[in-house]
């Protein structure tokens, strides 16, 4: 065995990280071991603490530090538009994008009856108990434009027929920068659709 | 804010290995969220016990979870034959390659004056008493061709001097693969000096 048994157990943890290879796995462990003690001891500290600290925010689903996340403490946020996301990821994206002053509600997951993911099985009992508190709600639909995606898109529109409440869901089309001619003939195809008459 | 602080501190720590930018600390931070918690344990005890496990072995100032590294304390291995290292990164770069049946000296540093890197500075006083209880033993420098690679070249020869010690330096050349027009003059003149008769 090349490597002591404490750097050999390190680099295999880092090989569990995404996009991250034997070789690089080496050298990260390999810069741990120049690192000072005490930011070894906060790197150490900062990874329990990530999986000990963060729970479900009560409201909304996103992780937070707190029981309800900043986004959902936030006064200054339209309460009354909703947007609609898979994962927790995607409500750092959006706040990244840092256009958007609605809040969130995160459904940790999709319908996929095929996987035993029912409605039951994932945030959407509580959406319902949110909207139902709100005059005139917008749900912005952000969801993945899958078979999965869709279906869950579908069923929210069921559950809120009839009530008044707005559902949009964000555009189709082209990513900004991308050469037409390599896109995909669906992306194309709702592109056209969706198309917007600009003059 | 975008991130809870538990994951902002993370990110940051992640930021500090090397070839980890700005979005792979973040893509690194969300996956540790999503490992489970005994895997996330044992990555933060793996950090502290790299740090707080790994000392200098007392024989040959390689890193090891022991006083005596296991290439010191392999009997198979001969004793007479000493590879002069800057670092123990060059012990694991040898120890790969898997050819090298002696055994390691690791300076942990070059002789640079202008740094105020003395030979008093670096593992140089145990090399000597290592070889002093040797028979004919031969030292193989295998330092980097910079200044101070060739300084502290220079010094374990002129402390050598006079004394039954065969000294050798690793050869110069091209390395495997290159294509010659892509070389540079010193590597291509010092390959020119070092050239081997085949027949």
């Amino acid at each position: 065995m090349v490597y002591p048994n404490s750097l050999a157990d390190l680099i295999d943890c880092f090989r569990k990280l995404p996009g991250v290879g034997e070789k690089t796995a080496e050298r990260m462990a390999l810069a741990i071991v120049d690192l000072k003690k005490e930011d070894v001891d906060f790197f150490a500290d900062s990874l329990k603490n990530c999986k000990d600290n963060l729970k479900k925010c009560k409201i909304c689903g996103h992780i937070s530090d707190s029981d309800v996340c900043n986004i959902c403490s936030d006064s200054r946020r339209n309460n009354n538009i909703i947007c609609v996301l898979e994962d927790y990821k995607s409500v750092f994206a959006f706040e990244k994008a840092g256009n958007f002053y609605g809040k969130y509600h995160v459904l940790n997951g999709l319908i996929s009856p095929i996987d035993g993911i029912n409605p039951e099985d994932i945030n959407i009992a509580s959406l319902e108990e949110r909207v139902s508190k709100l005059k005139k709600p917008e749900l912005i639909i952000a969801l993945k434009s899958t078979i999965e995606g869709e279906t869950t898109s579908l069923y929210l529109q069921k559950i809120f027929e009839g009530k008044d409440v707005t559902i949009s869901r964000l555009s189709y089309g082209i990513p900004m920068g991308t050469e037409i001619d390599y896109l995909d003939e669906m992306t194309l195809d709702r592109a056209l659709d969706d198309r917007k008459i600009i003059s």
